[in-house]
């Protein structure tokens, strides 16, 4: 059967470009050209297979880990691969390691918080991977909540040294990716403290293990945290704890970029003035960020990819059924996937671009589009995880003098260490911008599975390894809820303000037309009414408006603004929603506002777009009934256009999804291969378990022989 | 530490009797008794430890489940455990093992559908375990839709044997558990094929295996599948795959007790009578159904017990931070999740009633609730997963004796084999009764872990395995959207009949005050006013009865009504997903009718009743809103009494879990433990990962070091 397509009859059936749409995708011909080379570059090199993953034990799992970041790092330096190529090979090369926190996080946070002299020091060795580095901020006792990090970093006047300590059980560094195992050094946060006076958090380059024989320094204890959720996945990484006890580390080893110290190294007792920047949302150092990265756009897109392959696929072979996706209510739950993966692909296209335009406001001292600008990421992080954009913690932050240490101001509040979300920058690694609700893409996987049936539930589908490592994603870039809090304090601003000559910018400034979309009536008359792009967009901004609106009422019947605000918080998480997901019901709207090449192609994101919108204004209509924006009548006109459009795109099913142009080497599932030739490729790869290397298994003779022989009551057990 | 309770401050704050609830949850004082008893035996022998289960190989997992499957049974044996009490022992030993199908599927499936004759000849063997049993009904191409099963039966008259056969690849069977390497026999399913002509599906008894030296009989090829989701989980289980090649069995090993046959082994060209029963709802036979019978109360309130007892120690090592549970956001998560916990464990209470009482029914040949009987058991099922009355597929069915082969009635097809759901009796294996929404038990685990930050992630939590273990029980139970598509058909049947002498009774009995219930207006005037169960109910149905009207007459808009109906089939969703939350809400308020022994239980369990009810309706409140059941007032309100809800559950919240009296050895989970002594356990868990053995990991001198000593050219990777 090698060689024929059994899903040809579908892909003919499409009505557009594809290739075209692969461009789409891809955001450019050279991006196309680049991640079409390089991924199958990985596919076809045995070196990369990653099809075993699962059956590996945990040590065998982590030793060919090791074995693969070393031979990816030859296949760059063999093949002198430029930086954009390297970036596209560790992602395609698809698996959790050491080396993601280093290129990730290790190397960005040098970057961004060491000076020029640190590193000239530090960042060949990195580069030439001469040290490993890992990136230790989380403690036992101490995720989100930075401020309570234990650690000390006491400086020693007499030695011009800093002593850095565990104090305690929960100081203990816990989660950093690489530190268990292979790290040599590490960004350790801890409190500063000089002359006896603490000085918030701050980090240092701490050396771990010897470069000779790789043994652990003296005072430090570390090792691997044990085996996380799922097979294969994050258990590839040596998630570590470490302990110190006084290490003595050269002052020069504190990141000094952001300290503008004067006194340091001065008699303990002497004047200090320390004015570190404000490291925009440092808090919630999120980890293993390259990874994610990298793997943001698989899980993306693979829900939509296997789904449709499969569901087409399934039950093919009976005479008796017709494919699972021609039912409707399969199709209810899989095409606004699908229509979601567009949106998200084009809000991150956008993010980017946000990304840029802050970057050089900030460079010239213009900090005007900065809190919107946050809210924007702080609430898409939430409703989508952003891939490179907004990629984690690490890397270079949005900096902002802070002079002397008064306490915040309220603007400054919303982009404070406390806040648990931050940007990051464009860096050598620059990928697609892709990106997908958190909670969308793992209801999506797991929607997906459900989808497959049982077969979604073997690992040979890819399934269960894709859900493993896309869950902890919601922990660890911070929680959404958390984030959403945030944008729901800057909407609260934004409506305060409304009165005054504070006008709202960009995203927010719909709220311009506040007094408009207070009171104004959705026109639909009949269904295809809801395909105006400006009958859409009118309805998602008055929820929006009037959410925020009721909310602001609601907190002013409270003496304590804070009391209210907490006890408010999940209709002002609701509030927030509603406003991110008119910024990405808009921005794919604009997106369609420019040209599109390719036959058809236009046409079909056309079509996703209002599935996208539809189905969210149908999942919420409760937030559009309640607040007015639509009458019942029009709920249900919306819904029977939403089914016709779950007709429209049924055809293209296929071929929407061939556009993400993934090897199969990469989606590494059975059910979602490209010649959805499942069944053979299933029962072929059964067979490769570790418990048929044997006929009679490998404990017969002592117990179950001696159920079968009524010989129990004697048995050695 | 050892002794200390971490979390008794919390428990002197609450308000009630949580011995008293104990029993209320546990269903009476000698059910409370034997669980209490029966869980710390098994607690407290080693011979059942399931903490490292996580860090096993497939094989060594694989192993360590058939020693602890002997030592069960040896339990068992030795200690002259009663059949209640042994059932509780293999609930509480939970691990999933071929025993489950063994006991959950095999006997019972003789049982139902064995003749007295053929139940003499295998019980007994299969109750001293001389024979062990699987259930192979599914196939590589062929799960819910059993009409397309393609194992052949084709009956000799020659030799008077059945030849069963697998015809094609996709005929495998796959995924029975126990069979890839345990069962010695096994009840498959496959056409009869009688004389050339087809007679359906139906079972037969085929020996899979030597009981002398295990290898497979001449004719059959068995394995393992593979891998499945998770850490531990079904990897413990041996899953498998098998292929007939002309198996040829006597001709009584066909189950027989449904098939009434006059002339089977005369001449094939004889006329031939075939009177099988109908197996009400014997389509998609679920599998490990014993497990997931036992396994559902620990995930019902899994959930709810760690979050509780995670979210109050969560940080609170550090002065800075309060406990997690007090914030309102994570109040809004974890409490309607805790009420569901109860609104589950009552509904299921309910079910066992239904349960004996259309049995008994049905023996009088009082067909007269079965349809609605059914409607609720789907619903329920996929509303909720149901552990004993409505266990599975498998087990003694009722059975509905159908003569001559005319085609199904219309009220017959909703209990038709081509139906998902099924009922079971309440076999040897009774357990409590304890219920939850399906979904809402994965988002539950999912929320779970979220709310446990990072360390949720890890398997030491349990959370993991939990989640693994849990998810198939979406698909191996019959898909939601299937079961609720039934209950709607239900529904669009009884609202047709409206008008008829027809009158709905029991759950669907509010139909009769449709009139009332189509223009009934909410007389909700204050927050407090949706405290009364009236207020409540009425809504309830209200929105239940609207929304089936709606979708009945929507209906009658398609000249040809499948068609319509499934054209409509998402909407026709939601509207079953009304009537089954009004069935839950309502019994829950029944429950609170009685009398329920214990200071303050009652009070505690009105809170969670409303806050199960208010809860729902604010997540629906679109439905509710857009038929005009209540205005958006009255859903603000709602609002404004949940959240005081909450805070009344908050002192409270800790009793709530603590009485479902689980152990830590049940839980196995560190995060969830009694005395909330959770971080020095969880670092002591972590030294014994494998990974730790060294401290310089297996694999340095090959692929480190070559990184650090820049020799990576020439290493050999
Ligand atoms: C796979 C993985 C890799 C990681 N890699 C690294 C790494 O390389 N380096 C590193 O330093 N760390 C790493 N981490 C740690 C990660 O950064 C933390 O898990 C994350 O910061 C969350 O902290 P926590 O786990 O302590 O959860 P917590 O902060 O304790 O959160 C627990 C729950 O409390 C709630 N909560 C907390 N604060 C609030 C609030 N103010 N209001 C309302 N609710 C609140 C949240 O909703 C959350 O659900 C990793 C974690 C994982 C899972
Ligand atoms: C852990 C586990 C243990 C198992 N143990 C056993 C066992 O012991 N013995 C045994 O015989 N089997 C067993 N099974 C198999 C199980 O019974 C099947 O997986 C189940 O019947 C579903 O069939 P399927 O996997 O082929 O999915 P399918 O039936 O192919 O369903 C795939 C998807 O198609 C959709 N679909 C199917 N039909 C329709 C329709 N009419 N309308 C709308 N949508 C539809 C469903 O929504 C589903 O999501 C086990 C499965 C698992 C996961
Ligand atoms: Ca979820």
């Amino acid at each position: 059967m090698e060689g024929v397509d059994h899903l040809a009859h579908e892909r003919n059936k499409s009505e557009f470009d594809v290739d075209a749409m692969k461009i789409v995708w891809a955001g450019s011909p050279h991006a196309f050209d680049v991640s079409d080379r390089i991924s199958k570059l990985v596919a076809s090199d045995p070196g990369f297979r990653k099809d075993n993953r699962s059956m590996l034990s945990r040590k065998e799992l982590f030793k060919n880990t090791l074995r693969k970041a070393a031979y990816a790092w030859k296949t760059i330096v063999d093949l002198h691969l430029s930086e954009e190529e390297a970036a596209k090979l560790r992602f395609y090369v698809d698996e959790p390691a050491f080396t993601d926190v280093h290129w990730g996080m290790f190397i960005p946070a040098i970057k961004g918080q060491g000076t020029e002299e640190q590193q000239q020091k530090w960042l060949p060795l990195a580069y030439k991977m001469q040290i490993i580095g890992t990136y230790a901020q989380t403690e036992l006792g101490h995720g989100s909540n930075v401020q309570g990090l234990e650690t000390t970093a006491t400086f020693d006047p007499q030695t011009d040294e800093f002593i850095i300590h565990s104090p305690t059980l929960t100081s203990s560094k816990w989660w950093p990716g690489g530190l268990g195992k292979v790290a040599t050094h590490a960004i350790a946060y801890a409190r500063l403290i000089v002359g006896g006076r603490e000085h918030g958090v701050t980090g240092f380059i701490v050396q771990l293990r010897s470069l000779e024989d790789h043994s652990p320094l003296p005072g430090i204890t570390v090792g691997d945290i044990g085996m996380k959720f799922g097979n294969g996945a994050y258990n590839a990484m040596d998630n570590g704890v470490l302990r110190f006890d006084h290490v003595r580390i050269p002052r020069n080893q504190m990141l000094m970029r952001c300290a503008q110290y004067t006194c340091l190294g001065m008699p303990s007792d002497a004047k200090l003035i320390l004015e570190p920047c404000i490291l925009i949302r440092v808090s919630q150092v999120t980890c293993e960020g390259k990874y994610k990265q990298s793997d943001v756009p698989r899980q993306l897109v693979y829900g939509a990819m296997l789904y449709v392959r499969q569901t087409i696929v399934a039950d093919a072979s009976s005479a008796l059924s017709r494919a699972v996706i021609d039912y409707k209510t399969q199709q209810s739950r899989l095409f606004p996937l699908l229509a979601s993966a567009y949106a998200f692909r084009f809000i991150g296209e956008w993010l980017k671009w946000l990304y840029a335009d802050v970057t050089q406001r900030l460079q010239t001292n213009d900090f005007s589009t900065l809190p919107e600008a946050h809210a924007c990421t702080a609430g898409l992080k939430s409703l989508t995880t952003t891939a490179t954009a907004v990629r984690g913690p690490y890397g270079i932050r949005w900096k902002k003098k802070r002079l002397g240490r008064r306490s915040l101001s309220s603007s400054e509040q919303i982009v404070s260490p406390s806040s648990s979300s931050r940007w990051s920058p464009l860096e050598e690694e620059s990928l697609p911008v892709e990106d997908k609700s958190l909670e969308e893409r793992l209801n999506g996987i797991e929607e997906c599975r459900k989808l497959c049936g049982g077969h979604g539930y073997l690992c040979s589908s890819g399934l269960p390894e894709l859900f493993a490592v896309y869950v902890p994603a919601c922990t660890y870039e911070g929680d959404n809820t958390v984030l959403l809090l945030q944008v729901a304090r800057f909407l609260m601003k934004t409506v305060s303000q409304l009165g005054s000559s504070k006008k709202p910018v960009g995203t927010i400034a719909y709220m311009t037309r506040v007094e408009h979309l207070m009171q104004c009536r959705c026109g639909v008359q009949r269904a295809e009414d809801w395909l105006k792009p400006s009958a859409l967009l009118e309805a998602f901004e008055a929820r929006a408006a009037r959410m925020s609106v009721a909310c602001a009422q609601n907190l002013s019947n409270f003496d304590n603004p804070e009391e209210g605000f907490a006890e408010l918080s999940a209709d002002l998480v609701e509030a927030a929603v509603a406003h991110c997901q008119l910024l990405v019901v808009s921005k794919f709207i604009e997106k369609l506002q420019q040209e599109i090449p390719g036959k058809g192609a236009k046409q079909q994101l056309e079509v996703l777009c209002n599935i996208y919108a539809l189905f969210l204004l149908h999942k919420h209509q409760g937030d559009f009934l309640s607040t007015g924006c639509i009458t019942s009548k029009h709920a249900a006109l919306a819904n029977d256009e939403l089914r016709s459009l779950y007709s429209q795109v049924r055809p293209n099913a296929i071929a929407l999804v061939d556009a993400f142009n993934y090897t199969d080497h990469y989606l590494g599932s059975i059910l979602g291969c490209y010649d959805g030739n499942v069944y053979p490729k299933l029962y072929e790869a059964a067979w490769k378990d570790p418990l048929n290397e044997s006929v009679v298994p490998d404990g017969y003779h002592q117990y179950i022989r001696p159920l079968l022989k009524q010989e129990i009551r004697t048995a050695r057990l």
